[in-house]
């Protein structure tokens, strides 16, 4: 028990080189300096007076973001689907109902996860860049009396903005709870928490927010928080039980903080220097931004003689556009192309899309005209440049 | 649904300060700004060749410190309670017996989060400060026959190193896997994993690895895996179920991979970063390192008339020390006053050791007779300025 019989790697003795590139995929965005710079400050600890003020600035932040006075309003340790878990995993228990709105791939996983921890899933699946009407919703909630209704309000995957007015009140007079994935959607479309009733809403930092992946924003209304926490089972997971949890963010009534888990500090200084930059640019200013550099995309587009996959106006994601993949060319060999000679992300589809779909993801700081054009330039080169076969 | 009810809040036209500090506590450590500034190195796409080859150096920094040429070694994206998860997620079915041997709060944690997914759990308790023998531990195996034996190696709350040599036999003798918390001692203390017949060992990246909190490196054995990869029932998390995990950190056979979550990239750099660390100074380095400045800790809290907590030698943990909280003071008066005046952290106690011990963590760069001696001063000062009752 005394010698080593795995000796250093020789690959750790070359320098970290990580390349620079438009990230114009679906997420992650890229990272403007002043938020790299703040993850890049000192380490304290997680129980520190000035973590905790931190802490609070995310949390007003992210009431700001959400549109929201949720007292329950915090960021879990961890990226998008650690969110999506706290979200299932505290309101759900063994045996309950749950319906997932499927138009995409993320329906499709809060349907697994809610499966996994023996809850009863129905779906209800909208057609590839479809939605759901309020009809087809109350249908369901009427059917199936689930405890929570999942809907991804930005689906990535097929790049639909799904409508959100009237889904809350649907629920709540079913006794439903109403949780919205808005990780591909947040400060990129309008969208209010409490006007619109939603019960549990989170998204992630690595998107519209410009922060890195690691960090998730969650937040639950009064009427999930009766349900949390007067459940008669534990949540399967200690970490992302929402009593611990609330006491660490200082949601609780507990007059002081206990240890639950260490917080990835830095990653909380990225995020709260992001929220920062969209509270100052102001909501509404950053939605029209995405807006108006979507629709200026969509008419370059047009102007290639490429199509739009979702065909509504009113439900194409301002933050991801899919457009239809080109017909005659391997979408693949398009990607690569764009990647290796413009030094530029954009990507296929993703689950129900592959095949499908090229995603262009401009997001944050990269939704403006000048970006736009990047991408436009870059298709067009690829379209120029890549095989096509003869149809 | 056309106003903003909740306004940009005031607190984040603030800039963002956060302090420099000594960070002896036991985590985070203090992060060189080596690991620091990988960390703010552009963002690249978590499913980029790029990321994979980093994730590849990871993956063989991982088998180097923990001494493993496991295939299935990987980093979870999140803090050590993730890893900690996915351990138990992994390996434990519902209904399963688990026997987590208890001499601090991680023995704790670890019989809460197996009771949370339904497993018989029952605990093996050491007396504070202490551990437990090997005969003790056949004894309770032979007798609750579990699927798993929880053991810190490492327990930060009590600082002690608990011994491993044979535990792994035994475990395998009575067909049960042996699943290890490294946290507090990994790279800090001598630990093999193969050799020492361990089945998943898991640690975390702010102690001696010196990188911010947010990832957790982890490894499974192949007998492990047997029982990971035959499972009746799906884990209860898809974050944390290893045949997504597996396959995103190519350990598996599958010929590409396919996207699971979005990796945390930017603390994927800092990890990585501070395995090369790790690597360029050598394991049995850096544990001697640990070793003399506890060794040179413990004589100079000697001369202060201060003592241990861990009575046997061997037994004490080289990265946290646990000092018995000084007759006559109020420890939280000494810890505050140490923080105020020298700006520089230590702690007080955890779970069971709440009240009774002074923590101290030397870990990585802070493991040095310099900051030792620094440390000392201050207690040294403190002891001479707090209040003391009239014993």
């Amino acid at each position: 028990m005394s010698t080593l019989s795995v000796p250093p790697p020789s690959c750790l003795r070359k320098p970290l080189v990580v390349p620079q590139r438009h990230m114009f995929g679906p997420g992650p965005s890229n990272v403007p300096p002043r938020i790299l710079e703040a993850g890049a400050k000192p380490v304290i600890g997680h129980m520190h007076p000035e973590i905790f003020e931190i802490m609070n600035d995310i949390k007003s932040g992210i009431q700001y973001v959400f549109q929201t006075r949720n007292r329950m309003t915090l960021a879990v340790s961890g990226t998008g689907h650690t969110a999506m878990e706290c979200a299932i995993f505290n309101s759900v228990e063994p045996g309950e109902s749950v319906l997932a709105a499927v138009n995409g791939i993320w329906g499709e996983r809060a349907a697994d996860m809610a499966e996994r921890i023996g809850a009863r899933v129905n779906t209800l699946v909208a057609p590839p860049g479809g939605y759901l009407t309020n009809s087809e919703i109350e249908k369901a909630l009427s059917k199936h009396r689930p405890v929570v209704l999942f809907l991804a309000h930005g689906e990535s995957s097929t790049g639909v903005l799904h409508p959100l007015d009237g889904i809350g009140e649907l629920c709540h007079k079913y006794n439903c709870l109403l949780l919205v994935d808005s990780v591909a959607s947040l400060g990129g479309a309008p969208l209010y928490m409490d006007q619109q009733g939603i019960d549990i809403l989170y998204t992630g930092s690595q998107k519209v927010l410009n922060a890195p992946p690691g960090t998730a924003p969650i937040s639950f209304s009064e009427r999930a928080c009766q349900k949390v926490f007067n459940r008669r089972t534990k949540p399967v997971s200690f970490f992302l039980d929402l009593n611990w949890l609330a006491n660490y963010w200082g949601c609780d009534e507990k007059p002081s903080r206990m240890y639950h888990h260490t917080g990835p500090v830095t990653a909380f200084y990225s995020l709260r220097e992001s929220l920062a930059v969209l509270s100052e640019e102001g909501l509404e200013n950053s939605w029209k931004r995405h807006q108006n550099a979507a629709e200026h995309f969509y008419a370059g587009l047009e102007k290639l003689g490429l199509k739009l996959f979702v065909k509504e106006k009113h439900a194409r994601l301002p933050t991801v556009t899919t457009i239809v993949a080109p017909h005659g060319y391997d979408w693949k060999e398009v990607t690569s192309y764009i990647m290796k000679t413009h030094n530029l992300e954009i990507s296929g589809g993703l689950g129900p899309s592959v095949g499908l779909v090229l995603r262009v993801g401009l997001m944050g700081c990269n939704s403006s005209t000048e970006k736009v054009d990047m991408v436009l330039a870059a298709l067009k080169d690829a379209l120029e440049h890549c095989h096509r076969s003869k149809v």
